[in-house]
């Protein structure tokens, strides 16, 4: 069932299909696979659609029927919240206003989906509502924090799901899942009634199966977010900035030395990883494209002062009150020990603790160093092309990083992140795209060779029965904050070029 | 002398002066009352003339053969910067950019001026170098923490003076000295080369005779430190938003609840300070404002949470080097009595301590509600007028409450900042003008009703054998970001309406 908002639109309007009709269809579907925390049941659907289909069709709104998920960490009624943490759970006393935006407008909310506990982490494995089915590969991770999100859109369940991205959350479960994932400029659509990660950066995001249905979903959160007192939401700028143009706009991508694509699944597929990117960029220069050099070591020092520096204290001042209702004084150990919390968020969250107030404006201080050297480099490009991520890791990959969350580097998460987590901190817009289809048999290593990584890899595969492997490889384009519109049509295009849709399906495949 | 810029170049041009006999007649004087706190030689001073002079006319800079002064934490070639701390005084490599600029358009920088330590502090006695004597009336105190930019100008002894402003140190001596102070928007001029006060708030201000001179100056700093990488600067919006009109606009006051003028002068003197804002309501109706009514509350909290926050710990960040450059390891304590600072800069500084990371993020969330409320406001005014401050108090009235830093209350140096403080964090351009003359002549107090304030107040009056106080009134206009081209303008028409000149001489009034 084509559920994307145009065709569903259509068939309503030619009464081919009632909004019933297709939650009937969708709902069984919904609760396998890890992807939802909560159902809306189904009377309160059928309920809603009863509503729906009793409005003159010119009283319709631009999303009427359309049935769609909530991230856990947005409040969407008449479901409760959890931030996928059982102790957190409440139940709101009214949805966000971005959610209630496209109530209004017709839409149907289906249920909440699964995430990495307190939106931190980027492996999706963070959660104690089991791990989200990858879309194309369960032995896969789906990516995080919006792992649920992501995969529902990849397996095809909802028409788009909203996420929310704070260090790259809202785009790597969509290069994981193979789908359209729209970071819009920090503030457009408000955060109000969103669980904070770090207050000052979260966005909501859109999963969806193409540009325009996730491009649509932001504007219509935007209009309806708009509060001028709204501490989380920001004005844009009057007049707006000129867009640069479509059919001729100047790209940069990373410098190789910042492209290492080699990871646990050998040289071949670090050599597949490289065909992809370089079949991208030639996508790009095939709309009209011209790329042009920049130095990216700014960028990536941005992404490393993420994990580096005391911002960490923003996810402890977001839920505050809640960690600091426990039995003890909250400490360093405290926090890293609170059984209410998954081991490796603990250990995150409670290393705000090793830092002074004064550390803070430290690492500020060090942003804005890194934002200036940033700035120069912007003025070169219109877009950032860059790969969602430079790898795809196996649920027993992270988990085994993971386990002893008191003696984690963090390696495997951070690496994930690397072209995702400087957006917010540079003030970039960013739009995650499906861009090719990386196959590969995987063989047994040469011994003398093969890093241990590469060994425990094909140990994994060969325990499971299966080697082959078939996972979306997606792109990522980032430009200046409020080039948004430029970025949808330009990524619009780009992936319509590709040939691809959304999820296996769209990719031709078959899920596993 | 007229040492205003365009009196000077039409002198030097009319060949009635040369820099050489500029400095000639200016720098005997510049050596009284505490404003420098060191002097260019003047054999430097002559040196920089000649060449000057050795230039074609058609090479001139706009400021050729200007004099002006330095607030001592802004580099400027050769002399020292100390920032009122002995311990702390390094010789610069280079002038920061703004002073650069101004020095290649031609300007002779004489010397630097004194300052409350570390520009903590809106009084001017919080300095190692004797408080900086007020132009009218040296039993008042200065107004900080450009204590000595403000009292040059009141005094004539430059043309103009730079400053710093983080929460009204551009502003509140330029009320005390009866001159105008320019604060730009933050981040229009690069606050590169000065010692940071609050890093992410500070920004230079320019001390004048008059808005135009005070403007041209802004313009040419701007223009110099004009760096992309620069991270002490922001670029400004593209395209610039439109101005409001002069010749109609809308103004908004503070609600009578917030104007408490009552204080260690007496009920007299607060019918005095009432009437004269009440006349600079009517010379702004007259030039064509509107006046709206707004709530001021969000304006007078975020005021205040500038002294119960976490922000310090921004003050320590910024020369934190420094202060763990002691022999013991920084705590509370070791800062709060390090024997390098004033005692009551210590207790404000070390009071950083006290601070863990999240509460910076604490109170940024807070600002942030405060900046949402306080935009509903803003988009009802093109320009807010409030008094520069709300009282004049002694030097003796600050003593008497800062000599036991350790129980300080910082009563009277906040209440000085309740119209002050709150700019820029809420991202406003500012210009404080002279608006009036409090005259008045002190009388015994009725013992049955005046506060024990009041009652200090006439006795030091009668100890100093003069009963007559004439101080200037000034009122600050403030603004969004980026709109200070109509503050300019606007408050340039407000002054000369107002007939009143710079300092005591365009006061009409001998100075005491």
């Amino acid at each position: 069932m084509d559920l994307s908002i145009a065709k569903l639109q259509a068939a309503y309007r030619q009464e081919h299909l009632t909004p019933s009709g297709v939650i009937h269809e969708i709902y069984g579907k919904l609760g396998t696979g890890n992807i939802f925390v909560c159902l809306t049941p189904l009377e309160d659907l059928l309920h809603r659609c009863r509503q729906l289909e009793e409005q003159e069709p010119y009283r319709r709104g631009a999303l009427y029927g359309v049935p769609f998920a909530v991230k856990d960490n947005i409040d969407a009624l008449p479901l409760p919240t959890t931030a996928a943490c059982e102790a957190y759970k409440f139940t709101p006393s009214a949805s966000a206003p971005c959610v209630q935006a496209l109530i209004e407008a017709g839409a149907i909310m289906v249920g909440k989906t699964n995430m990495d506990q307190f939106a931190t982490g980027l492996v999706g494995t963070r959660t104690p509502y089991g791990v989200a089915k990858n879309a194309f590969d369960s032995r896969f991770i789906p990516g995080g924090s919006s792992s649920g999100s992501g995969a529902a859109l990849g397996a095809g369940l909802v028409t788009f799901a909203l996420g929310t991205d704070t260090a790259g959350s809202g785009r790597i479960p969509a290069g994981m899942n193979g789908c359209v994932g729209v970071k819009p400029t920090v503030g457009r659509v408000s955060t109000s009634g969103v669980v904070p990660a770090c207050r000052s950066l979260d966005c909501v995001t859109v999963f969806a199966q193409s540009v325009d249905d996730g491009a649509a979903v932001v504007k219509l959160m935007q209009a309806g977010g708009l509060q001028l007192a709204d501490p989380n939401w920001r004005p844009p700028p009057q007049p707006a900035a000129p867009l640069p143009s479509r059919q001729s706009f100047r790209f940069a991508v990373p410098g190789p030395e910042f492209l290492d694509f080699s990871g646990p699944g050998g040289l071949l597929v670090k050599a597949k990883y490289e065909a992809l990117f370089a079949e991208a960029i030639q996508r790009l220069l095939s709309l009209g494209g011209q790329q042009v050099s920049i130095d990216f070591s700014p960028f990536a020092q941005t992404a490393r002062l993420l994990y580096e520096s005391a911002f960490v204290a923003e996810r402890y001042s977001g839920i505050r009150q809640f960690l600091e209702s426990g039995p003890t004084p909250p400490t360093v150990e405290s926090v890293t020990s609170d059984p209410r919390l998954e081991k490796v968020i603990g250990a995150i969250i409670g290393g705000a603790g090793n830092f002074v107030a004064a550390d803070v404006y430290d690492g500020l201080a060090t942003l804005n160093v890194l934002r200036g050297r940033a700035r120069v480099e912007m003025h070169k490009f219109d877009v950032l092309l860059v790969p969602t991520t430079l790898h795809h890791y196996t649920i027993e990959e992270i988990a085994e990083q993971e386990v002893h969350a008191e003696k984690v580097s963090w390696g495997r998460n951070a690496n994930l992140g690397r072209f995702t987590n400087f957006a917010n901190l540079l003030d970039l817009c960013g739009l995650a795209v499906p861009s090719g289809l990386l196959r590969h048999e995987a063989r047994e290593p040469d011994s003398n060779h093969a890093t241990a990584e590469e060994r425990r890899r094909w140990q994994q595969l060969k325990a499971s029965g299966d080697l082959s492997v078939v996972l979306p490889f997606g792109v990522t384009f980032l430009a200046r904050a409020w080039q948004d519109e430029f970025l949808w049509d330009l990524a619009a295009a780009f992936h319509k070029q590709s040939g691809l849709g959304s999820g296996p399906v769209g990719h031709g495949v078959a899920p596993k």
